[in-house]
């Protein structure tokens, strides 16, 4: 066990995403918000609130500046917050006189927080990719096999037949809401912080909407109604985006690992999985690493939640809350991405299990049909009551309903056809092809 | 302490909600669910897939049958879910022939879930109006105190000057976009649920999607891509919806138990808050169950996330999580809805005690602004060390930031004006302009 | 869906405890209130702190008085706390001089956390007489299936050979654990509380310690070092505890619905499980309750220790998070231990069925067992592949394992007793028998 | 932000403990995991199980064997563990026959398991040790405080006096519990985790328990009644342990928080906490610190419960989230632990501007006490209205209550006495005594 499994040499090829840690690598913070140090330089040069010659410089400087992050340390823990020591380093290297007009009237909070959206932008455009990726990649495993026919399980046991392409549009469903879900709240994220001091811009005097729209424009992002140091919605929100990704993902390993059981064995789970002890094991490791991460966050998505109460203009201890959970969750998210896009191409999935499996129940997943056609020629609670005993005989005998069925009633029922499951799939086709329309 | 503080008779007043109560209340749930099976029939009469002549009796019965919840109570231990019971309850009233076809093709969960939307839809009309009132409500009041002076305070501290306007506005701003989310989850989760037994509408033949799209239309409801009994998406969007509402509303309790404190008191809690021992105290009742509210939300919303990794067609286990978390969470969000309106009609606000507060900084908080103010006049960094200097003596001496100044340094500044806090407010007036707008 | 499916007349049989429920009753609550007032009064009346004939008809009033619940809403919703309107309606009653001298120096914090220690502690006694019987229920099942064989699971595979005995005792053993810490919680827990206004028992004089002693005593409740209103740890511990009681339970639950998966069904599920179209199922529906349960206890563990951080002297929005999260977690946890208990003794057991599944592996559970009987002869490594090898064969051919290895090795391994798994199972008797020692 | 702020070099300093950092590296995972490995070749040497000159081998193997860990990426992220790679590399390294013999009849989870149970036995005297630390320090801090009076502070009012000493008492008081709480847990979680593929030891035959139990004593580890491959009590029990102690240590951050509020000030910060852009501010740096690690354990504390439910013998997804959950816990702990005795050394405490507060209530917080010492002279609510009023007054002329008591009343009180909060203190001085004495 490694503190963050994430960045771990041994555990990150099972946990992490190396895209992902790169944007929250130290040097990619630093110069996010070294980015933002020169482009509020530039906006204020143009304003007219700091001289543009320094301006220029700030911009020259902040551009090439590499800053060792260690050197940070010592800094963020005396402020808490690394913008102190980052200032005096940029200023240190800008020299003179404009390194008076570095960070003028921006907070921490601003710096940081805007380094965390541009980077967010870049990580939500990795997941949009991935979930577009994996939305193909699950609408061909759909198609592929609409004609599959395999047993739905409700509540552990064996329901009626169903298809696994089918079961596959499910899983690819919630994904395609995601990426819906994604565009909506981007607008709300992906805006500039620029408040000052206390959210009043003071420091700009009135040239504080003017430096803010034109960072938002420089920056590609959006202008808040309002700064936004104490109002953590648009996190909150997103964190619970990445939650929902990675929860509908942990169901699909959830699934995966059901399927892979020895008894049901109807994928298997590719390569690796092997046992330190037992030859014939095959764990299904990236399933159970899908439904892993989904617990990881679906328990830090209630940190994000708590931090929603910062109090007054700007609160340490919420945001702080934040900073021990969110990029966590988001590495989360880029792994389990990742993740099930390997898992998906590895499955090997054994169509003629399937077809075993559901022969095996000797009809019990027909019982319904069978009830509903009955019902055709007696009073349906009759008819459930016959399919019920015929049930009993089936565990006891092995033999096959209809047959039970047919003994045990003159009605003038089809046996064969009933006996095909594949004439109780009902909508299923026609659902899967409305799912995969969009 | 109560079981369901909610639904107390003691603790109700604190936490409840009788509208939201109604909604969640057995002979609510059980109307819903009755309305379900009504219009299953009509659907299904009108489809041909059962006899009209049944389908008109049963609409007739569940229309006027009133079911004893108690007398559910038994089959729901039994089968884990209360529809084998009412669908007897209701095949009993619907009599001779007509009660073989009640709940044709359905399955338990299509009649619990859509129920549960139904239910949900009118709940999201009442938020969305409280959301709407709050929000005018907020409005007022920001622009009440749009010139209402204030400290402005970071990590705990006096930090710049603002206004109690702007800090309203920023109470506001997060509850016009939550406005916004639920205009968006709303398509997404007010959908009608039809799967049958194991989401094939197997029971349906080729008329599933007919009976869907009537019933959709019929209840006002959306036909969603594919049946969801194990795709849960939406109800854990719906979650982090609440309790982002309850997390904005927390954050505003939260200011308001800060605001009221002794030392504090920029705000009284108004009416209530009497101890049982202490005559002098008004205990802020109403913010800390805002506060309290959100923290309870802010905690289940996990287990809703939890909750996504329904296995396959469907999961009893993860479904049941959903009935014990989702409606507290309503009725918690209804709650502070309510409470947040009568905390805030109910407060009164000493807008001259907020002077007061601000005076008696003895200039402390225009510190950033003595340092813009001397950086025209020498190195910035001078001007913050000079700063600095002067801000230990005033702490020492009790004596005004702007007369330690005048003394250490013949910097022709203008005392006067930077001594008065309304000449350090930034673009707080036009930020709240902006924000009001929308 | 109810409010509260502890409460609800339709829920209450899948997830309530009458017990429990009446230890939260508004009416035990009151009375547990009703109690400290008179035990306050009785040792203020003895210490000299009150006149004794003011105690005396404190103690008489308190001990008959019936007040309506609904009567103390509106004081309620006012203070935050029913305890203003409780001292009331006490005071009320008693009458005339000795209604000044009713909860006499105490604040609402101790009458409201003394009376819920008092039901705690009755509520705990229930708990550990059901854990003692779960614990001799699970011994008994566990010494029954000693020898009943059946395979051994890890990461949803197959492993090697276990015993349902075996399989039991490890259910049982974290019950055992959690009686011990049961025992070491109580005294820390079910202590008075006594602090008085702000903790100091100011109102009380140098008479404080002496009350506090006595009144202990009369309740039979420790004295803690000191009082504890903001000190939450005990309680944080107790909801850590009754956590930990679930999710040990959630998983026997969890087990319990693998094997009654339709391809395993190694157990039934015994009565009840009846779907609404479906008739051959049978729904695990209280091992499927256990695991709700569990994870709803799983959530709300974290509210109590977000409580912890209750500030200064008392804090109400902590408090009440208490309130909105303790009691059900001490309902859910009693509906676990009941439904528990039932579910175990209505399960039914098919050992021979457990005995199909581990012949139907095809000696595939004994990989492990082959390689090391192998490396008796060879090189452990090669004696693995050729397992490994042979596994292959056994899942591609359905030939027993030790047939395959016996045409691929010259190895003088005595096949038949490899092939019979009751020779792999190393120390499971052993083990079992030293679990259900103690 | 950083993935994990633990191991950041930039927000190291902030949240970090580079002694827990230390027994979690890479290199104290795979000694401890290589230790286990000799540990059990010696204990099956001397049971006869393998060779002992095997065995002899492999333990001087083991004890000098350095492995890379990025060579082990691969192989864990294809088994989902690091162990047979890891036990690859060891068999490299042993060489010849003895190869044959590594981890002999063990599976990856005792490898694994019993691994983080060595380093978390280090990990808690670390913890012990800080505790004691802590508290001696608390202890010190409230004995020379026991006279230090100051306003206490309920539901964010203040309320009666106190003392700053019974403050830091009732700080210290949950720690001393957490101390004996570790003590109760130790026995429980330091347990050998040795229980093969499926929790028989069936790779040992009859020598199973006698390995565990040579095993055990070479360790210096408990024997557990049982493999607990999926009994995770412990590791959850655990969880909570850790998180009470943060919590605790949060409540002393948020109460110091509070304290060091610019309209409270009662303590200073102490060195750090500089802003960028406000020379006169001085945030409570550590004090956050203490909140948000404390909220950050609170949410993973559930992580852990969850994992509560691994299933069958071994469950890979509830094992790997506690992989991504307890490790950071341990950290958070140690770094809260560091910050709590750093922040107390640093703390100015401004006993002035304590009593200065006091002075400033004008008398209201003896409103208890003087109602209390009226009620001598009227009835007591007659004594209440008349105190009520009068704090009415006070408020709003500024006067001191006593005086305007005095005036309003003939009762013969001592006024003089009743306005020295010294004499309302109650039983402060006892009670930190006798806190003081364990």
């Amino acid at each position: 066990m490694s503190i963050s499994p994430f960045e771990s040499a041994i555990y990150g090829g099972l946990f992490s995403d190396p895209e992902i840690l790169d944007l929250f690598s130290n040097a990619a913070e630093i110069a996010a918000m070294l980015r933002m140090e020169a482009v509020l330089a530039v906006a204020e040069g143009e304003a007219g609130v700091i001289p543009k010659d320094a301006a220029r410089r700030i911009v020259e400087t902040a551009g090439s500046l590499v800053i060792d992050p260690a050197s940070l340390a010592a800094g963020t823990a005396s402020a808490g917050v690394p913008i102190p020591a980052l200032v005096n380093a940029l200023r240190d290297a800008v020299g003179a006189d404009a390194a008076d007009y570095v960070h003028w009237g921006a907070t921490s909070q601003d710096v940081i927080d805007t380094g965390l959206v541009l980077r967010m932008r870049d990580g939500l455009e990795i997941f949009a990719a991935r979930l577009t990726a994996l939305s193909v990649q699950l609408a061909t495993l759909a198609r592929d096999h609409r004609a599959t026919l395999m047993v739905g399980r409700t509540r552990s046991q064996q329901a009626t037949p169903t298809t696994f392409g089918l079961k596959v549009a499910g899983w690819r469903q919630p994904l395609v809401r995601h990426a819906v879900r994604l565009d909506e709240l981007r607008p709300r994220l992906l805006v500039l912080s620029l408040g000052g001091a206390a959210g009043t811009l003071a420091a700009l005097g009135d040239k504080g909407l003017a430096v803010e729209a034109a960072m938002a424009r420089e920056l590609g992002l959006g202008v808040p109604a309002l700064p936004w140091h104490s109002q953590r919605d648009s996190l909150a929100e997103l964190a619970g985006w990445l939650s929902l990704v990675t929860g509908s993902l942990g169901k699909i390993g959830a699934d995966l690992v059901l399927l892979a059981q020895s008894e049901v064995r109807e994928i298997l789970p590719g390569s690796g999985g092997g046992s330190s002890t037992m030859p014939q094991k095959a764990n299904p490791v990236g399933a159970e690493a899908l439904v892993s991460l989904a617990r990881f966050n679906a328990g830090l998505v209630s940190s994000l939640h708590h931090a929603l109460g910062a109090t007054h203009e700007r609160d340490g201890a919420a945001w702080q809350t934040e900073w021990l959970a969110l990029p966590q969750m988001v590495v989360a998210t880029g792994a389990a991405l990742l993740r099930a896009g390997a898992v998906l191409d590895d499955l090997v999935i054994d169509s003629a299990r399937m077809r075993a499996n559901l022969d095996a129940a000797n009809g019990l997943v027909l019982a319904e049909a069978a009830a509903f056609a009955l019902a055709q020629h007696m009073p349906r609670a009759e008819a459930q009551a016959l399919v019920k005993d015929a049930c009993r005989a089936v565990t006891e005998s092995g033999r096959h309903l209809t047959d039970v069925l047919a003994e045990k009633t003159d009605a003038s029922v089809d046996w064969d056809s009933l006996r095909d499951p594949a004439t109780y799939l009902g909508a299923a086709g026609a659902l899967l092809s409305r799912a995969l329309e969009d």
